[in-house]
């Protein structure tokens, strides 16, 4: 069987989520399965009441990479969260919190938005991920 | 068949960037076939008319790192671009523009730097990639 | 044999440290070989004299990060410096410096904490990475 994708996300920006989200939706395009582990300000960025916010941008992105973002935004493009929901209708992505980062940021499972599938730890996480690709966002 | 060497380059500075020249080169040194493929900040230094520019560090290096990498310079040591064209020279290494970041950026193939090989999407970066490792950097 | 797990340390900040440090503890603890290759701002905060130091926070962790990551240390969260040594009492873990970063920073091997085990160039870190999965940090 194909091995999956595997993402650790860490950046909580939305250029680094938007950036997660095209590698998830691409590899579920094709099949893959994508495990996705929520990390930090990542997982504090998957909050229900904080998901549609705006979360900012790198900081090398400057005033010429906000408006660029912002324009595209304008123009229709899908968010990260959108995006990701899309990946879950086409193929097979798991999103879980890491439970010491929801110890961390004092989060609940139900403080969280139903994109996330659940809560585990590292050793879960390395499980799931066998001898696939893993990625560090 | 040696599996390639997968980098996804999504940051811009010119630390990030010379850490994943040196990847590259090292890959390329031993003969493994290195996919380059840029997103988001990184594809914007790789403007023709910027990548000779000075892109910033990352936030973290503050002042005392900013002397060490000045000074390194003023000593010889190549940039960031020159260690990616030096790369090509010893190996395999094909270097793609994300294609949804070139329409984030608005930028056209003919704004890019030699450097670039093409253009292309996710799909095409994960069939080149194969079971190979990817970094995301 | 298993493949080992590879971290290229580049980031120097105390929250991505401990991310790669619950990274690399979990691995040893199931018994998976860890090779960690230190590189700039990771490098520096290896120094003997600066690893108990505050190393600062991803810039997107705001203040609200900051509080959340300092209650848990006041409530005894291990650090990522003893994570990592109990990760090497758990399991093979080694710490190498990068001779490139080395060379940058001015550091010499008696300047480093005796979490690392040596410094190497890139060649000896693929050669020790095989076909692993290797994340960037």
């Amino acid at each position: 069987m194909d091995q999956p994708l595997n993402l650790v996300l860490f950046s909580g920006t939305d250029d680094k989520l938007q950036a997660a989200a095209v590698l998830t939706a691409g590899a579920a395009a094709l099949g893959k399965p994508v495990n996705v582990f929520l990390q930090y300000w990542a997982l504090d960025a998957f909050r229900r009441e904080r998901i549609d916010r705006d979360h900012g941008l790198a900081p090398e992105a400057g005033p010429e990479g906000r408006t660029h973002v912002d324009d595209l935004r304008r123009a229709g493009q899908a968010s990260w969260a959108d995006t990701l929901r899309q990946a879950k209708d086409l193929g097979e992505v798991d999103i879980q919190a890491c439970s010491l980062s929801m110890d961390l940021l004092d989060i609940e499972a139900t403080d969280l938005d139903p994109l996330v599938d659940g809560v585990e730890g590292i050793t879960a996480f390395y499980l799931n991920a066998g001898a696939g690709q893993v990625l560090f966002i």
